[in-house]
């Protein structure tokens, strides 16, 4: 089985792990000759909508998945002539526009914060009057340069915010007080069939994933994200992974929003879960049967951000299973992961902390100290100003 | 960090896959242009002793490492003169010998079988009569051939014995009536420091790894083990892993022979226990703390030879992990293997019964029916005539 990937970052660098585990093959069409993933399979370097690229990179594939959703859908249209590529390019459209993401929501019936479309300064005005203050001024195209979102919160902040984001397609929603972030990863496979791994809380600071823990043993809101995952699986006929990034409001879950692929929230089951979700991921789009997606114990994520701790320091911790996607340090930058797992959610909770205290202090000088991140002093929204590209 | 490593096999790919997850790069040079690790990393392929092909797969490492024994060691003395080479070229060069190994296990005490050399035809009539039949003729220097064993049960078996293996260096040893194989997984940093992981029972047929069980709980097996094991570790200043096969005879065990290599009763270490025999190895080698061999739950390792079955039918098993090596089918070929863990040892026999129940069909004709395998009937000695290349 030969699979061709769009996108080399981490997350295609771990479906390449996963792939390999398996048997198969993997190739990866990106444009940056530094990607994670042309580290451990080859890679045509090129640009998306290359047509020489795309031919080259398509030449004695089986099948194409993607690793990211900034992906033009003409390159999957032009691959989908002569082959199979899942998610169909049809998910990826909806995943692309947040528009379009809260019109399926809208017409299955699946709770989201209310939103309103803005085009026009005046758009922006109607729309604050009808979602209220405060609100979430976001692009409709989700975009991986960092920018896209700004939390308005008087009338004042309207002027501003459309001096930043006017004159593209932008989305008003409404600002969301949530106890906390939960997200779901769901698999569907070619003939239908549906898995879901339970639910994971997630903590994120400036905009960025810092923390995931799981399972979040509530069975009602387990079952309210199993029913939101499945009906957007069935209703977009879709093969693969999907991810929903949820707010708990009280007993109910509204969807953020969703990811038609692999998810940063969802890394603890490559080594906490019986099957990883890149491997469910591969089994779904190669038409294999899914694989179970119990947990194996009680586990916790954290991202490596900006900068990384020796090696040996983050080894030293003897509960510790170490990811590092061989790239260079960057300020904002996800480098690694680190999982730990555990008999009981309190001594996860412990070497979660334990963890985080020897990585925080090689975070970018800007953060937030530990002291100040744990959950009683959590900000009440995840929404920041500047939003990196966030898988 | 550049790791080099002599030979592509499936131990090789499964220590590629353990580095990558360490942001770790990896270069092969094994003959073959279809070794398994070549399909996932760069390889040269050449000769073990041409020099060009040495030169260029030695360029940019930071450290040289070797996944069977058959290398010459002039090989990693050629190696050793600008780079460091782990495990040292005499621990391999003690792996290589069974005389040698013999030597080392009486210099420290470590109990094995009786065993004396055979050079001449004479020589074998002596050692016969010295070790006493039925006993077992084998080359001093472990071929991956697939000769290189037999069973000599009366007098009249030593001239065809003879006649097969005659000519070369051959060591005569005891036929030991164990009552379980089992083998000892060890691992040593560079500062010294030792890790072991518990005990696995092992079970054979031709000759060849089939079933790996782990954890085996008999401390006071474990203390043996672990004893000799230290012991082997210390005095040949070893780092990184090194496997002992050995045998059990009521409440003692004695050494059959030593590996200085990460090994196939280890395979379960992937997903059954917190860092992974390849992990540590790799870990051991570039200097860094090792990790925890603590097993996760109780794990069964089936190796897949000769055929596999379709990937569907061995990921319809819940509990099934699958690895394939990316290998064409073969007779008396590893092509993977299944790993199963569950949380108790009696779930764990079922798993395995259920999976060789789904792949002994694909085994060779001549395999043994599955009803001919369990523990009342098992052979009391694993060694064959032909033994193929057992890693």
């Amino acid at each position: 089985m030969n699979i061709g990937i769009l996108g080399g970052g981490q997350l295609g660098r771990m479906l390449a792990l996963a792939a390999y585990r398996l048997g198969f093959e993997v190739h990866f069409l990106d444009p940056s000759s530094d990607a994670p993933a042309g580290k451990v399979a080859p890679q045509v370097v090129g640009a998306y909508d290359d047509p020489g690229a795309l031919r080259d990179f398509g030449t004695g594939l089986d099948v194409v998945t993607y690793e990211f959703e900034n992906i033009p859908p003409s390159t999957l249209h032009t691959l989908s002539h002569r082959l199979r590529v899942l998610p169909t390019v049809e998910a990826l459209e909806v995943a692309q526009d947040r528009a379009k993401q809260r019109a399926v929501f809208e017409r299955l019936g699946l709770p989201s914060p209310s939103s309103a479309l803005v085009d026009t300064r005046w758009d922006l005005e109607r729309a604050s009057e009808l979602i209220g203050l405060p609100a979430v001024l976001k692009t409709r195209h989700a975009g991986y340069d960092g920018k896209g979102q700004i939390v308005l919160q008087r009338s004042q902040d309207l002027e501003p915010a459309w001096r930043v984001l006017g004159g593209q397609h932008l989305i008003l929603e409404q600002f969301v007080r949530f106890e906390r972030e939960l997200s779901v990863i769901a698999v569907r496979g070619v003939a239908g069939h549906t898995c879901f791994y339970p639910l994971i809380e997630n903590e994120h600071r400036e905009g960025i994933l810092r923390t995931s823990c799981a399972p979040i043993v509530a069975p009602g809101l387990q079952e309210q994200a199993e029913q939101y995952a499945r009906r957007l699986l069935d209703e977009l006929r879709y093969t693969g992974v999907l991810t929903l990034e949820l707010f708990q409001v009280g007993d109910r879950l509204l969807i953020n929003e969703m990811a038609t692929r692999v998810h940063n929230s969802g890394h603890w089951t490559i080594d906490g879960a019986v099957t990883s979700q890149f491997e469910n991921h591969l089994r779904a789009i190669t038409g294999l049967p899914l694989g179970s997606t119990e947990p194996t114990g009680w586990s916790g994520m954290i991202n490596l951000l900006d900068d990384v701790p020796p090696l040996a320091t983050l080894l030293a911790i003897d509960a510790a299973r170490v990811h590092l996607y061989g790239k260079d340090p960057r300020p904002g930058r996800k480098l690694g992961h680190v999982v730990v797992t555990a008999s009981s959610p309190e001594l996860r909770d412990r070497y979660v902390h334990l963890v985080r205290r020897v990585t925080d202090g090689y975070q970018s000088s800007n953060s937030v100290p530990l002291s100040a991140q744990r959950p009683e002093s959590r900000p009440s929204n995840h929404l920041y100003p500047e939003v990196a590209r966030n898988e």
